[in-house]
This record gives structure tokens, sequence and C-alpha cells, in this order.
């Protein structure tokens, strides 16, 4: 069995010219206009395969496909179709519309699985406009309330209930009304393993825990020319070795990432020593003891570092534990690979998904296929055609095996 | 023979009130209104003490002294009255009031020395408004023409001659008119030293020579999560390694200093591994081997830095080699504070003054007081009624010493 792999890098193609800017970069914000026209496009496609169409009251999309004879819960496959600013056209959309493809080669196929099968389209996955991000799948799983997400404004004060209802995705189901027998998500890597590799599939077992920290150093402004070195409190100095000792603590956690994104100097003039050094930090780790590990390892740094007129405060930006996957899909992941010849590894994911939603709810596991250079949210995302293919015909066989 | 010490500090006081803005801030920007009404008030002060008055083609104000049998070139005191934006009351002022303080003490003690004495005011000593700094004394010493000078532009283009004529001092005469036999400058130290050390006055016998440079590191901007910590470019890991290396770099070259003042991260986002760097290096050293040592230093570790996809730019902001003042006046200064039982100490000056550029046509000293907590250009900067008494009568010994 196999699917119509035309019509579905059509389908990529086709969402992907929808919601383009002035200077024609692709903006399909949460619950804009341009979502609006996102989501019309695929309800009209999940209506041409005969899906019963769903909305829940956060604006999530499902189509169901209940075969003669199917029953129990579904076999949910799916992913987001908003974007960030200036997006690419597969982060997302690629395993939305993998999921209808899947839908639409069983029913080619007449085949007639025990389960219903369902392709679902999470509001909100990036949390560009409205915070937090990955919202329709938290709701989804109980972590976040109807009334709470739908109280969440913009910058401008819109309101995302508000939005919802003008732009007619404001549905009738309450969040969760279809709990999944198993739910797969199938996504571009966004990141440069498989690609350096030559492999083509990774079944993804687990999803890094991620924790996000601010870190202040105040030190002690002074004249570049006429202040000793033994007599600064430099805290630009401090903060560099902050993020050589961060590079050097992920590199001794083998399959830690850490990242200093972003630094301002203040008062930042060429000839005044640093008063102070603003900076984020991005630690993630696949094991949460090790997470834990990475951070009380930062907390002693800095409290060593600290001395003198040397003062650092830390803050907690964000938080979420590492996330395992099942591993009957993982595996079903890895016999799939095998028998298409595809190259397969198992792979820990390093970004955030609506699949670690749903893990809290029902048996989840991810396909990620290769992205050129590892990019992601920007135009130059890229994944070769025969990888898409490959990708959903994997996202095939799994749906397949896991609803009969 | 004592000076006016009242008189003196009253002067201080009352010029740091002309040029303040609506918020309470003194901002006398030079050429500005506020610079013409500070430039009225010193001018004023000059005519009282019966001093010819002379103004040359780019603003330098000078008031002279001749007393009857005197003959020759003049020994000139000064400094510059400009200031930064938000500016304290002492620096440059100090030394200028502090001149004219001499000369009124000399005619009081009907002293007759054989030379002229000569106070002097430079135009745009901090270089806020318009490059270069230091630029009424570089005139002077023919390290830039008068009409360069008299071209520069502001921001809004506003022209200097324009502006020095708007406010009545384009004057007559040609920069450099008058040749000092020797000039000396008291000035604030703008550092901690002094007051750290609990010593009142520093015989600066040399100025640091200074480097500028801009960095921009180049890496590769990829996901924080997905990108494993081997497979990075990050630019900023590499800026943080050269703020470091170059905080032991001028440590290990007694006498130089190193900062790394302003840093920027692009694309400066929490999740994502900063594409590229870009940040200020400021080196100074009392001597130019050891500079260009430094200098030397950074370039090889910048050379050794830039591999696979990691690229380097280093650009020349400014560059300014050590200037050693006169041993005769240094010795002069310290024959001074011996004899008024003040405490000195030699002392290499880590910023840049007027007395920088009079040294290439004159034998040139400064003297310092401390500065509280090493404040400048700051509202906080502060010297103890004492310390400005006590440079300032020694700057009388060395005047009256220079002048006979």
């Amino acid at each position: 069995m196999n699917l119509d792999s035309r019509k579905l890098l059509e389908r990529i193609s086709a969402l992907g010219k929808v919601g383009r800017d002035d200077n024609g970069c692709l903006c399909r914000i949460a619950a804009s206009d341009a979502d609006q026209q996102g989501r019309d496009l695929f309800t009209a496609w999940l209506k041409q395969a005969a899906l019963r169409v769903e909305i829940d009251r956060v604006g999530n999309i499902y189509g169901i496909w209940e075969p003669m004879g199917s029953s129990g819960n579904p076999v949910v496959l799916g992913s987001h179709i908003d974007t960030v600013m200036n997006a690419g056209i597969y982060d997302g959309c690629y395993g939305v519309l993998s999921g209808l493809a899947v839908i639409e080669a069983m029913q080619e196929a007449q085949l007639r699985p025990k389960r219903p099968i369902a392709v679902v389209a999470f509001t909100n996955e990036e949390g560009v406009r409205f915070t937090p991000d990955m919202m329709g799948s938290l709701v989804t799983a109980g972590g976040l309330s109807v009334e709470e997400a739908l109280a969440a404004s913009d910058i401008n004060g819109s309101i995302l209930g508000a939005e919802l209802q003008r732009i007619g995705y404001a549905g009738s189901q309450n969040p969760g009304f279809l709990r999944p027998h198993a739910y797969v998500e199938l996504h571009i890597e966004q990141g440069p393993v498989l690609e350096r590799e030559g492999i083509s599939i990774a079944a993804v077992e687990s999803l890094q825990g991620i924790s996000w920290q601010r870190i202040t150093i105040r030190g002690i402004a002074n004249h570049a020319g006429t202040t000793p070195m033994t007599m600064r409190s430099d805290a630009g100095v401090a903060a560099s070795s902050v993020v050589l000792f961060l590079r050097d603590l992920a590199l001794s956690i083998p399959g830690g990432v850490a990242t200093v994104g972003t630094m301002l100097f203040e008062p930042d003039a060429i000839n005044i020593i640093p008063a102070s050094a603003i900076f984020t930090v991005d630690l993630r780790h696949p094991d949460e003891a090790k997470l834990l590990e990475m951070e009380d390892g930062l907390k002693k740094f800095l409290r060593n570092l600290a001395h003198g007129d040397i003062a650092i405060e830390a803050e907690c930006l964000s938080r979420f534990t590492p996330v395992v996957f099942d591993p009957i899909i993982v595996g079903a992941i890895e016999v799939s690979a095998a028998g298409r010849k595809l190259l397969c590894r198992r792979m820990v994911s390093g970004a955030g998904h609506d699949a670690q939603m749903i893990a809290r709810i029902a048996p989840t596991a991810m396909i990620f296929v290769p992205s050129r250079g590892g990019i992601s949210h920007n135009p130059a995302e890229f994944t070769d055609e025969n990888d898409l293919i490959a990708g959903a015909t994997v996202l095939l066989d799994v749906a397949s095996k896991l609803s009969l």
C-alpha cells in the first residue's frame, strides 16, 4: 500500500502559498486572517475526503474517518498549521497533510481498520502571538483550562477567544472530546543530524526537557583606561565565563545541550567597563536527572562567580520535564523503515512539539525526516521530496498497524 | 605663596551651574548655546584678571598675563570647559580655572616671572558632537588642519565653523600662534587609584597608547535544542573566549588594560545559536612595544579561533601611540608635592587629554588629583575640596618654577 505522494507534495506547496505578506513572506500566525485562510483550505480538503470535521473550543480541527465496523478511540495523526513570522512551509504542515494523505491512502486501498483514524491540526503551536506555545495540544491534554487559553491576549490586547470567533474557528466540542488510542506526529527534524548522517527516518523515542533562565550579572561601570585590571568588577567578563562554562558543562554531559542566545551589556560603550550583563540560558537534556544536574552545575558556578562587587540573579523563564515516547510505537516506526528499506535511527527531539503534550494522555511517538542544513523557522527550510514521501509512507505503515 | 582657594571653588561651582538642561543635567556640549554661556563666563573672569584674551580660529580661548619684563614663549596652563552629556563639574574645568587662579595668585604676590603665563581652554575636547575629540589641542599641535576641523559636522549637519561663528567664538588667531615654553594640565584622575591608595597628587609621567578595534565573529545560526554541541559554530561562545583571553592577556602584561565594553549577538533569540557576535576591544598600554604585543596577541588568538564555519574580521577604529611627558616637569611636580607635605606618586594616564596633543610641540606634563570612586563623565563625579586645593597649589609651584 502506498500513498498519493504527488497530491501530498502539491498540498504542502499549496498551503505554503496561503498567508504570504506583502513581501512574500509566509506569516500564518495563529488566529489571524492568514490562519483562517489556511484553516479553510485544510477543512475543504478534509471534506473532499469525506471526513467528519469537528472543531473544539480552542480551535483544534479534527478530520475523522470512521470506516464501517470501526469502533473505540481513534488513532490520531497530526501536528499544526500555524507558523512563525517569515516561516518555511514544512514545519507542522507536513505532519498534518501527511496524516490526511495516510487516511486517503487507506480509503483508496479499501482498508477496514478496527479503529477510527483522525487527523488533527492543533491551534497555536508556535506561540508567536498568544502564549503559551503548543496551546491547543496542552489544553487537549488537560494542562491548561479552556478558559485560560481563550483569555490569552496578544500585544495589541486582542483576545484569542474573540479572534477564534472572528475567523469562524471557535468550535463547540470540548478539547479532549476525542481521546486518542495512539498519537503519531510526523515532522521535519529542524536539526542537522539526519542530513549529516545520510539517514532518512528517525524514530523519535523521547523529547528533551527544557530549562530556560535569564541571568543578570551586575558589576561596576568604570573607565576602561584608568581602572587597573585588578580593580575591576567587569560584568561582561563574568558573563563570558558563564558562556564558556555552559559549553563545557554540556560537552561533559552526553546528550545535553546548552545555549546562550541573547546577550546585553550595559552601558554598552567602547570605553566603559560593563556595569551589567543580561543573558539567557537554554539547557536541554532528554533525562530529567541529567537536566537537573546541568541546572545544578550552573547554579554552583554562579554562586562561586558572585563575590565582591559582582552580584548575580537567575530567573526561571520556562521549564519542561523530558517526555519519553511509547516504545511500541517507536518500535513500529523502526519496523516500517526496515521493511521499506529506509535507513533509520533512534533520536531525541530537541524541540518542543504537540506530541509532548498528547503523550500525557495517550501512547505517542514522533517520526522525523531530514532538514537541509538543520534550518527551520526560515524560508530556507527544506526537505527533499524523497524524504517527505518516505516519512509519510512510514506514517502510513504505523497508522495501519495501530488501527488494526 | 598660596592661591585664593575659596574663589577657585566658587568658580568651579558657578561654571558647573551653566548649561543645565530642563532636567538639571549638565550638558555643555562643544559650540552649543550652553558652551557659549560657559565661554562668556570664563572670558569675563579672564578680563577681571586683566589678562589679554585671544581666541583662535578653532575657538581655543587664551588668557595671557605678560608681566612687566617678561618675554619669550609663555608657560601655558589649561584644559577644556566643554562637557559630555549629563556631566560632572570637574572634568576639564578644574584645570582651566586652576590655571587662572595660579595667575591671579602670582599677580597678588606681585611676582615678576621671566616668561608670560597663559591659561587656555581648548575647544571640543570631549568630541561628543564633533569628531575627533581633543580637537582644539590637536589643531594647535598641527595634527589636523584648521579647515578640516572647522568643516566637521554633527549628526544634524551643523558645521563647527558656522556654529563657532554663531556663538561668537570664531577667533582670528591662527591655532598655534602661541607656542608654549611648557604646558601643564591639572585634571581629576577619572580612575580609582589615588583614592584607594590615599594619595593626593599624581605626577603623570606618561599617557597610555590606545588601540580600539571592532571584532565581528560569524558562525552559523541553528536551533538550540536540535543541534548537538559538537555540530555547532556558535559565534557567542567564540566571542566569550575572546573576552576571557583579553582579560588574561592584560593581566599578563603589567600596566596593560583590555576592555570589551560592547557586545551584540544576532539574531539574539533565546533558542537560536548566535550567528554572529559583534564587539569592541579597547587595549591600552603606556609602552608602545607592549601595546603592539597586546595587539599581536589578540591577532594570533583570533587567527587560531577562526576555523571551520567560524569567520572573524577585525577593524581598527582608533589608534594612539603612548605619550611620554617631560621628566623635568614631572620632577618639579614631585618636588612641589614634597615641599607641600602632600603624598605623591607617579602615574600613567589611562584617559586621553589635551596634554597628549600639546606634548608634540612643547615640554608637557599633567597633575592628577583623586576622583571619588573613580567616577567621571557622570553627575556623581567628585573630588574633595582639600584635594582640589592641593592640586592647584602644586600647579602654582610648578608654574612659578617654569616661568622663572
